[in-house]
């Protein structure tokens, strides 16, 4: 079971976040922070696994203001979430992404908000596509309780389209329960943000999460 | 054969154009224009079948500057294109722009540029995608010469995920050879735009495209 | 005083409200019309003034889906709004909708939140510029009674960067006294939307928005 | 002189260029480099003057892939670039981006394309404008020989509207000779690119730049 805390731009200390995820006993579970891109050097030197929140879709070059997938692999990320619902791409641009990412060996997990949308993700041929309705973001509600349909449908949209490609689950987890509902309805992994980010003790809270995987 | 000639924003006559597509003979080949939305009412006045170059992933509602699908079938157009390459959209909005088009029952066709794109564009159930290839994009050579194998892979790519969408082959067409030899590539239409739009005589350009069907 | 009435994408009958607004002794108001683009011809055929939501910061040429300030001309449209707070444009695209709007005479209105993008909107060389802030839109309080110091200090700035740009008042306005307040502040017109789009009787709004002037 | 160099998404070691800027004796010249925001800490680790290439409009929040000013200051950037013509901004996101920069005291310079942009600009209140004639960027030109008006334009633009905001010459800068050019037409900095970035031996290259200062 793979777990993502995303940090987006949280004002939390992303190093005792890394520290704090690098000291949990994971077990079965893969753990992984995605800071912002400027403080992604100082997570991945905590030795947590390291994600960028984004990569552009541009090579080498002229591209001021691009988040380059070399200089994030330079900074010691291995992967890279791509169309979160609060960066919405454009369709060519998450293909181009992915090709960025390919370019570094990024593991890469593409953000969608529905079937249609998993199915569709998932033909451009990423690692994990991630199932993130966006009425339940942010709500402390996981998808697993509000609807387990809306997880198993990506599981079985992403499957009809590439049975490779891992699905986690986006929006609401928060407790080691809700992890395994959502491992229990299929998903490879999960998506966590303000859970740990913001708790006053981010290592108890992801050992909760993952104890009782 | 659709043949659906795009104005884009091209300085000619959207009357005369629609005119003259009207004129033709189109026989068994399906002819619709698609002007400025602001010249949607005066080109679907001439009879001719019209769609947008695009609408808004929007309902009604407080979006000033938007394209209402609404708006668009009131002047009269039928169909949309959406996520041209000279108009690229976000991933999220190309499926909020087809269910925009939904609500009017609008013909939809999404762009894209390899197979991957058409596989995940067709995942998203518009009515039909078409492939251009960014490369030949406005260089006279159709696609079909170019590289024959671009076709079939969309047509393969398509059906692999939903055989009932369509594909358009939509770059360098410009003669009726070209419209035949993308039918017997496996596509069921072609985008075309200033081998019409720009021809000295539009109706004698679109009966040279049509006669060989 | 100006009196732009913005139909967004509202659900409203477009020709129904230019129909009012033609028929309203307007007195020394001058009342325009600005609908979606593609109701722009039938809003324009009222012989009501017809102003566009938009217009893209492109010439002639391979545009497609963008809104051609020649296409909104040729459909009867003789002025434009620019970057409501619905439809926000990058920096140098505001300047190239205002040299599209300048090949076709179209009146401009820059819409801005503050006083120092009030400057900056001002010193892009457009006609008007408007004052929306954006914690006042669509309440129904008008910005001349929630703070008439926004109003002010919005005439000052436009005024310290050139004193021939116009300022509009853009926000809350929905009565006549409200039109006639802002007057009173210096502003040389007013923005409404739904207060005449969505009401039973546009005829009878415009008139007492015009009343008291 | 400020003389900032821009690595942009360049196939360069970031921290030998850092290195050579470091090590350069720039007399009465400021030097600073900016790099890819995953490189920022890296750059700073050097002791050079860092800046940002962008930072977003965003506080602390749900901002997933944004650039948090805050993150980038942690880094230990201490200035930003914003609105580069390869990184153009939409108006209300200059505002917001400056505002984010001022809550960490970051120097900022905003880019703009010509007379009416740059006045645009500096009503925004950055500390510096750039002016970088689209025509003339990555040409080897330097502005001030191709057209030296561009450059007293722009200073005379910022001058009229915030004698306080300085002006910075954007593009074809790669001598020591064009920077003093750039001065004695009224510049008070100068943006470098692949003049630096690309050098066989950075540190010569900014010896040569800020020599005849």
């Amino acid at each position: 079971m793979f777990v993502l805390v995303n940090l987006k731009a949280y004002p939390c200390d992303p190093v005792a976040v890394a520290e704090a995820a690098a000291s949990v006993d994971s077990g079965p579970a893969e753990v992984a922070i995605a800071p912002q891109a400027a403080h992604l050097s100082a997570v991945a030197d905590t030795g947590v696994q390291t994600w960028a929140q984004h990569v552009s879709p541009v090579e080498h070059g002229s591209h001021t203001g691009s988040t380059l997938a070399e200089a994030a692999a330079d900074a010691g990320a291995t992967g890279t979430l791509l169309n979160h619902s609060e960066n919405r791409l454009k369709f060519a641009d998450i293909d181009g992404s992915l090709a960025a990412a390919d370019r570094v060996d990024f593991g890469t997990c593409v953000c969608a908000n529905n079937p249609d949308q998993i199915r569709a993700a998932a033909a451009l041929g990423p690692d994990a596509v991630a199932v993130e309705p966006p009425e339940l973001i942010g709500t402390g509600t996981p998808v697993s309780k509000a609807d387990p349909d809306i997880v198993r449908d990506a599981v079985e949209a992403a499957e009809s389209v590439d049975p490779s490609v891992d699905v986690y689950c986006g929006a609401g987890i928060s407790t080691g329960e809700d992890v395994v509902a959502a491992r229990e309805l299929g998903a490879d992994g999960v998506l966590l943000a303000s859970g740990v980010a913001k708790a006053d003790d981010p290592a108890a809270a992801l050992q909760d999460l993952v104890a009782p995987l």
